[in-house]
Parts: structure tokens; C-alpha cells; sequence
């Protein structure tokens, strides 16, 4: 009996249904197992005619610890009444999984059961999200579009952000940018905080109901979110809802009339007098500028329910970016999708959270997670080179492994942030990394998605420096860089498979240097080659048994063309190696990356 | 490095809160990995003066893949900011666990996080579910206590019970029979439907604000709930909300207007016309006298939540069992906790579900579930003698192991239902079988519950043969039976340990004649020792050491004092044995159980 290294769960992150006759199951073995895995299921009311139907397990996802494996059952009609175990060929030996366990004989009870996929389980996510490319704006400090709204103390366009500096940035100034990031060819922006609030990040909200005065007012918004939909870009807001501003009505109210106000209950306030020194009320991350709203709190509910649907009635925006998601309570956000959903069925709710979060992304709260385990690990592979390319490969593998994959291209993979040193400073200013890790971002599954100015080369370390003005002024602007990110851009707009297309890691060398991966859709397969070194490296890219007849396969990037010869020498992690018949050679140059395709 | 064996995952099944400042935070391992777990865990905010602390995880559960983990943080203020990672000694070595997998040093990034506890991020079931004994009535074959209110063609009581046939039960009846149940010792009533229908089941219902005629009226449940409160009964109904019933006049009007019907979008149609006999609309198991009701459109559901209010505003009734809780579309159940709760704070939400189903039990959706997976082990160990105690306790086992603590003593732990055969049958006739299971589920954690006469050794197959009608008279029932259940109340009721005691097996026999485990709370502990055969076993009990100087424990059964000795041999699979200094000895007749006290 091999022990404790099949798992299987019945719950949803297991089991989760695609469509009403779509039902997708999963499995993990210890890594590299090697078995085959094949689920035996059939409807337990119609045993006789459906009794044994038999469904292999593919392997999606591998990493240090687990083969994550999922088979997707179609039935006739909506999925129902399913009775399933596992049969696990290993070593010349079948063993059973069911819900008692593993087994050495076929299993007569103790089945694995899921009853009835309802319209209201399955999980959707927006469709645009795929196709999306998204760009990410601090307003204050994006373009100035309108002097005339500038804070009384301005600081120069450029200046060193500090803290609590201005710049002048507002939402006439994006308007204005829309040409430059339809050339750059994003197709989203995601907007910092625009709401009233005393500073030049915004997130301590004093009025949800009004655009800051500094940025503009209502009618700027409607008509930079206009805009925007003229030129096919969508474009989601920022909503601060775990925490209001300490100069809030709300909260004024509460230091003023204390005990007696009608706000105490939207606050955890813990003694009274209010008082921000003591701190005797909570807040998020113990600052005291920014007091958490009870949101378990029926009117605070209602309050925040209804600044969510305004903004995307009154203003038409496409979604919502959720700040501190992870520290609300999670049945706020099964109000918040549903009241928003309702309005606009594809509205985009997207959470920040710096780690794996998988209960948000069960369909009931988010559509997305902002993906800083993905920021995390390219960081680490990329710009600090302190991890392998196993490791790297691993982490990658880690999230789609426990995320569905209906959330897969829809992960809003960063690289960097208004909360994180720029990618470029991470590199050490070495533009080669900086290119090798925007590559890999456009061809790995999810939305890529540009911090302003990281396209032009823009370096800075953390708040505040990472909030420094937009650089404008094309000679000091990275064209290098900027060309490298369109041509990302129109690469990956052009091949279906990099948007939609299944992932599998195909290659980590054993000096870490190279890591390759391909994505594949419909029988079309885009190899990726990274050499993330300072020297050159050779290498060996076997190519799939389908395209042994094709002569050459060539580099989108550089338009070299490779030819596919039948190779002997074989270097690959992957297993399925041995069905290959082709490979091409080629040498990289430090940091080249190569995104191959037919 | 030791791989695979040690699991954590960064979801509400392992992190859940208590309190807003309690935290339990669970890891598995596999079965007898047997090294030593310790959390170490700080406030990220407060790194300084919080790092390192330390916390012991204990082995709550072990099935017979898995060790199960727990560990309870207290901090001072609500939960926040919590980063951790696991430091495990195994034979010697340590190892370390984080978010990215084992190592081999103390991790310095790649941390476990737990951001906040909300108010409403705490799940709380009703304090009253863990000193409940439940009783399970269908109405129909309970009692008759008004006769004028039979359907004409009304069977004889006690005649042979048809899938069709009416035998008079009813509400009157229910409430004549209280004083039965209160002497019996029963605390809280379950009642199988009882709305109109035209079925003696009721699960097929024509009208959701109305009592069956032949049950009574409103005026008599409410007379029924109030007569049940004066005693100190509470008394929950059996909520259908999957399905309506196909003489509903909702449905009738789709057969009738077909395409043209206001309540087409009611139900999952196929095609029009509706018809019972092609099957064209989706039902329960396919039964057509069962559509399945469309929960998903807001004004079914806005109905459903209507009546579920109703039921509780209008009779005062104390909770909602939900018929097949596990077909409806979860999101459902979030709003119908909301609604209910926020009617009730303490009103039962309780779940039929056939298996284990632990993503109901997250605190957004039911207070507890039908077990019958306690049921079938139950019937397993007991009735059929097909599994080994060692099987048994693993089954046990697997079900506490991955449930939350929060549910432990309220989960709804029946041997039988109006859809099973009845125990005694399942024991072929066997009284002392049926007494050894009784005993066990009286002293197991979790709700005891009685299926309406199994207390006095009723009989009969799968439906209809469960549901026959009551018996009544005294000299027909099982007085030994029923005084043996009036004994096990006695017991739990006089042993808090017994309600709210922590679990743990202490034994199992070689020859699976013997399951002892005991409960304790507070330091009090209860041994249970069940000789599950027809033959005479003796056994040797350690005793936990702080009792080595005690000088007899006590069978609150049979009385008999038991001498506590100091005894090297040892027999017992608990590994903490080896701490014991004491024993006591005894012979237990076939089926005997003890429950032994100081």
C-alpha cells in the first residue's frame, strides 16, 4: 500500500463544475509519482447504463511538494448525481482511492459523491480579462491635465515624491495620455484611489461619493471613463472599503461626539475618547489615519454596497480593484459580488492580497487576485537571481496547481506596484533582466499588467519612490524598453495560445540559467526560452511529436529561424520527453529570451 | 528531507477563528509521523516584541491516512497581521514548513499569513445544540390525536405502512405525546414535513405557507411549539427547498401555460410542453413529482427566504433542517443564514447530507449536518460487524479531523432516519447490538438523535418499512430498550465531559471485539469501553496518570467499582500510554459497555 501521497478532497477546491454539464475534478500525488491516474465515475441513479465511465487525470501543475491533476467530465445533461473513485496504476500495481481511502481492491461503498451543479455554482469570470493588458496609474503623479486644480503647495512636475508631497496629476492628465497607452497597446487601466482624501495616495477616503477635487470632479471621471471605452479600454477603480479616512465625516463625528454618536457602531472602537495617540480604535496596519469600518455593521453594508454600484452606474466603470480584500470579512464580498454582478455582469472584481489566496477565487468573492506571489517569485528568479529555476518553476506551479483554472488567465500578474520598489531597481538598473522578466510576463498565463513607467524605465525603491512623477520627456524615456514592452504587446495579442493556451514548464537547466516553458492552444504550441544569466547559454528545445515534419520553427522576437533536427541528445524535465522525435538548437545571448512558434 | 507528509495550506479549513482573538490553526501530517509540531507565529506589525512565539500543536485526530493538528492562538486585541511557519522534530532533526515547502533551515521569507478576524469571520453555531438530545418524528405515523382531520381512506394504525397509505399522525398527536418525550429525556424535536402535499412523506409540497390538513392547522403548531417550549423542547422543520411539489400551483401552472406561464423561470425546463412522462424538467432524482426549483432567480428565492421567515416569526419554531441541502446551490444558503440569523440568532441551520461535507460547515452556510457518516460507520461497526474498530475509529476519526472544532458537539449524530432501514434491523433483532451503538452515539461528541420508536425496538427495512406507525402500546415496546435509552441521557445529561468533552481513542483490540475512548473536559474524564462481540472480553484500561491515586473508577452503568491498579501490561494505541501509572481491569460480558468515572 503506498500511503498519504494521493489526495483528494471532496470539497471545492477539488471538485468545481465549469459549466451546468462540465464538472472538473482534481488529484494531487507527491511529486513525481509517476502513476497513471484515471477517475471511474457514473450517475448513481442511472448506475446501469453509466457504470464504470472512465476519465484520465492530466497533470496541469508540478511543484517541490505535489503533481496537481484535474480531468474535466462532460455529461449529457446538467451534472448529477456523480459517484466516483480514483484508480491508480503504479509500478505494475493498481491501487483504489475512495472517501475511506486507499484501497487494494475495487471499491463496492465509500464513494466519492458530488450531487448537483446549479447555475449558481459555476464560477465566471469576466471574458474580456484573457485579452487584457493592463496598465496601472497612481493619478497624483501620472500627468498634470489641468493646472488649475492643483493643490495650493504643488511641487514640480519631477520633483522627489515624499510622503506627503504633490505633484498635480488628475484625470485630465490621463485623458490626455489615452493616445500614448493605446500605442503602447494596453487595453485597461487600473486606477489608484481617485476619492476625496487630504493625501496623494488617496486611500484615506473622506467622501467615497466624490472625485477628489484635486483630480477632477464627476464629469471628468464619466468622461475619461468614456474615453477610454472609445478606445477599447476598460478601466476599474480602486476601492478602499477595509478602512475609511480619519477626516471622514464618519469618523470626525465619532472624535467628536464619542459615546453619543450616531458612527460609533461603524468603528471598532475600544474606549472613548477617540483618540488617535492612544489608539484606542482599530485601523489597518495600526495607522491611525485609517480606521476600520464594521463592515459586519448592516449600514456600513449598505453604505459601501452603494458606493460600489454608483460608481459603475454613474460613471460606467468596469470594475473594481479591491484594497485589503483579505482583511474584510469574506461575506461582505459575497454581497458585494453579487449587488455588483447584477448591475454589470462583466464587471471585473479583483482583491489585493500578497499571497495565495484560493477561498477568494471559489466564485463566490473575486474574479481575481492581484498576483504578488507571481511579483514575488519573478523578483526572486529574475531581478535577485536568488532562487533556481526549479524553485521559480515551482512557485509558478504552486498557484495554478490550487487555483481553478477558471481563474488561470485571469490572474493579474504584476511585477511591481505603488507598494513595491520598482522591477527595475530590483535589477540593479540592468535593463537586460528587466526585459527577460517582461517577456515572461507577457507569455505566462494571466494579464500582464505595466506599472506606469516601468515601461519607459522608470527606477525608484519603495513608497514613496516608487510614486515618482511620470517621466514625459522622450529623451529621458527608455525607448529600448519601451519598444521591447509594444513588441510584447503585439506579440501576444497575435497568437491566441500566449492569451488562453495551457502552460507546462519544459525545461529548468541545471545551472539555473535557462528556463523554458511552452503554452499550447488547439495543437498550436509557443515555446518560451529564457536565458536568465550573464552568459550564453546552448540549448537543446525539444519540439512536440506533431511537428516533426516541420522544417523550421522560428523566434518571434528576433525572426531568427531554428531548424527542427532529430536529436539524440535530449535535455528535458519534462517527461514526456520521449515522444519527442525534433529539437531545435540554439544559443541565447545573456538574458535573451526566445518565444518560438511555427 | 522528509516530503509530502506535512501539510498546511493557507485556506479556511486549516485558519479558522474562534474569537475575534482565538485562532486555531490546523496541520496534518501523515498517520504516526509521530514527531513534535510547534507553531511559530508573530505579529508582522510588531515583529519585535512578538517574535518568536511558540505554540504546541496537539493531535486531535488520527484516521488512517492522517494525523491531525491543532493549535489555538489567544492574542490581547482582535487577530491581526499574523505571520507563521511550522517547526517540526522528527527523530532527531528539524524541519521547517512555509508557504513554499519544507526546508531544512529556519525560514526567513515565504511566511504563512493570517491578516485579520472580523466580527463576522466567526463562526458560532446556537450554544443550546450541544446539551440537545434530538427526536426524530415523521408526523404521519407518530400519533393521531385528531381523527377528524384524517384523509378519507386512512389505514389502521399499525397496519403495514405503503409507499401511498395514510395512517392519521398528526400535530395534535405530537403534542399529546409530549409528556413521552420529556420523560423519555429529549430536549428538541425534529419533524419531518409537514406543509400541504398530497403525499404521506411531504416532501413533495403543493403549498409552503400551509399545514397539511391532515396534520392540523396553524393554530396547532403553533400550539405545538408553545407546549414544546414550556417543557423545555425545542422543535425544528424540515425545510424542501430543492424541489416543490408537482401539484404546487406554480408548477401546475407551467404544465398548464407552458411557455406562456409566469412561472416557467421557477424551474429548470427543457422543452415545452411540460411533460412528467419524457421527463423535460429537471427534479430531484429524478423523480417528477419533485421539479426542482430554480434558486438562482431572485424571486424564487426572495419565496423561499419568505417562507423560511415566516415559519420562525410566525410559530416560533427553533430552527430548519434542509432537505437536501447538498443539490441547492450554495451561494442560497449564504443569504438564508443571513435572513434566518438575523431573525434568530440562535436558530439551528441543519443540513441532510449523505457524506462528509465540510465546506457547509465554514460559518456561512449550516450550523451542522445530518452524520450520516457517523451513521454508516455506526451501522458498519455495530450492526453489520464489517469493519474493524480499528476502521471504525478511522472513520470516526477522518470526520472530526476535518471539521471544525466549532461543530464537533453539534453535529446531528443519528443511527437511522425515515431513509434508512431502522438499526435494530440492521442488527437483525440483536437488542444488545443495538444498545452497545445506542450507548456509543450517547457518549460520542456531537447530538444524539433518535428516529421516532427505535427506543423501543421498532423495526423494519428500507422506506416504507421505517415509517410505520408508532407503537403505542406499552406492552408491544421494548421496555429494556427504552429505559436503557432513558439511562444513556441520564448519563450525558449528568457529564459535561460527555457534551462537551474533547475525543480520543484509547483502544482498540486486535480481535475488533473492543472500542474504548474516553471524553474529558476540565480535567474530568469519562472512559467508554464497548465490548462489540457475543463473546466475553477482558480488558486492561490505563488510566490517565493525574487519577493514579484514585483508588476506584466507576461503571455508571452497571455500578460496579473498578480498582485502580498499577499494571505493567499494557495494551492500548494511544501513544501517551507510556505516561499512565494505573490501570483498571475488567471483564466485559458480550456488547457490554461501561462508562467509567471517578
Amino acid at each position: 500500500m503506498i500511503s498519504g501521497i494521493i489526495i483528494h478532497e471532496p470539497t471545492r477546491e477539488y471538485v468545481y463544475p465549469l459549466e451546468r454539464n462540465k464538472l472538473a475534478i482534481r488529484l494531487r500525488t507527491k511529486r513525481g509519482f509517476g502513476g497513471t491516474c484515471v477517475l471511474v465515475y457514473w450517475n448513481r441513479c442511472k448506475k446501469e447504463e453509466t457504470y464504470p465511465s472512465y476519465s484520465r487525470m492530466e497533470c496541469y501543475a508540478r511543484d517541490n511538494m505535489y503533481d496537481y491533476y484535474e480531468t474535466i467530465i462532460v455529461t449529457e445533461q446538467a451534472t448529477r448525481y456523480i459517484n466516483y473513485y480514483f484508480e491508480i496504476e503504479i509500478e505494475g500495481n493498481t491501487i483504489w482511492l475512495n472517501y475511506y481511502g486507499q484501497s487494494n481492491s475495487v471499491p463496492d461503498n465509500g464513494f466519492f459523491e458530488y450531487l448537483y451543479t446549479n447555475e449558481e455554482d459555476i464560477f465566471k469570470v469576466p471574458d474580456w480579462l484573457k485579452d487584457s493588458i493592463f496598465y496601472q496609474i497612481f493619478p497624483e503623479r501620472f500627468c498634470n491635465g489641468d493646472t488649475s486644480n492643483d493643490p495650493f503647495d504643488v511641487a514640480g512636475w519631477g520633483s522627489e515624491p515624499t510622503r506627503d508631497n504633490f505633484m498635480g496629476g488628475d484625470l485630465k492628465g490621463i485623458e490626455k495620455r489615452l493616445d500614448y497607452l493605446a500605442q503602447l497597446g494596453v487595453n485597461a487601466i487600473y486606477l489608484n484611489p481617485v476619492f476625496e482624501s487630504p493625501t496623494n495616495h488617496k486611500y484615506d477616503t473622506v467622501d467615497y461619493f466624490k472625485i477628489d477635487p484635486h483630480f477632477g470632479n464627476l464629469e471628468d471621471l464619466k468622461m475619461l471613463v468614456n474615453k477610454c471605452h472609445l478606445k477599447g479600454i476598460r478601466i476599474i477603480l480602486d476601492g478602499v472599503f477595509n478602512h475609511i479616512g480619519y477626516y471622514s465625516k464618519e469618523f470626525q463625528d465619532v472624535i467628536k461626539n464619542g459615546d453619543r454618536s450616531n458612527y460609533k457602531s461603524w468603528f471598532y472602537i475600544e474606549s472613548f475618547p477617540v483618540d488617535g495617540e492612544k489608539l484606542n480604535f482599530e485601523t489597518i496596519g495600526y495607522y491611525k489615519m485609517m480606521p476600520k469600518l464594521r463592515l459586519g455593521n448592516p449600514e456600513v453594508r449598505a453604505y459601501i454596497l452603494k458606493v460600489a454600484s454608483y460608481w459603475i452606474e454613474e460613471a460606467g466603470i468596469d470594475g473594481w480593484r479591491l484594497d485589503c480584500a483579505d482583511e474584510v470579512d469574506y461575506t461582505f464580498w459575497h454581497e458585494f459580488r453579487k449587488v455588483v454582478k447584477s448591475i454589470k455582469a462583466d464587471c471585473f472584481i479583483l482583491a489585493e492580497t500578497w499571497r495565495e489566496n484560493r477561498d477568494m477565487l471559489r466564485g463566490d468573492q473575486m474574479d481575481s487576485v492581484m498576483n504578488y506571489v507571481f511579483r514575488d517569485a519573478v523578483t526572486d528568479f529574475f531581478a535577485k537571481q536568488c532562487i533556481s529555476s526549479m524553485e521559480f518553476d515551482s512557485r509558478l506551479n504552486k498557484f495554478l496547481g490550487v487555483y481553478p483554472k477558471t481563474v488561470h488567465f485571469a490572474l493579474f500578474n504584476l511585477i511591481g506596484s505603488h507598494d513595491t520598489p520598482r522591477f527595475l531597481t530590483l535589477c540593479k538598473g540592468n535593463i537586460d533582466k528587466m526585459k527577460a522578466a517582461a517577456a515572461f510576463q507577457f507569455c505566462f498565463p494571466g494579464i500582464p499588467v505595466i506599472y506606469y513607467g516601468d515601461e519607459i524605465g522608470m527606477e525608484g525603491g519603495n513608497d514613496p519612490e516608487c510614486r515618482k512623477a511620470m517621466e514625459w520627456e522622450s529623451q529621458k524615456q527608455n525607448m529600448e524598453l519601451l519598444e521591447w514592452y509594444k513588441k510584447l504587446i503585439q506579440i501576444r495579442n497575435s497568437k491566441p495560445a500566449l492569451r488562453s493556451g495551457s502552460f507546462k514548464c519544459n525545461y529548468c537547466s541545471s545551472d539555473n540559467s535557462v528556463y523554458s516553458f511552452f503554452r499550447e492552444l488547439e495543437g498550436d504550441r509557443i515555446y518560451i526560452v529564457i536565458n536568465n544569466s550573464d552568459e550564453c547559454a546552448n540549448i537543446i528545445l525539444p519540439v512536440k511529436e506533431s511537428y516533426k515534419d516541420i522544417e523550421y520553427l522560428h523566434d518571434m522576437i528576433s525572426g531568427v529561424a531554428y531548424k527542427v533536427e532529430c536529436k539524440d541528445n535530449k535535455i528535458c524535465y519534462n517527461d514526456d520527453i520521449n515522444n519527442y522525435k525534433g529539437a531545435v538548437q540554439a544559443e541565447l545571448k545573456p538574458y535573451q529570451v526566445c518565444i518560438i512558434s511555427k
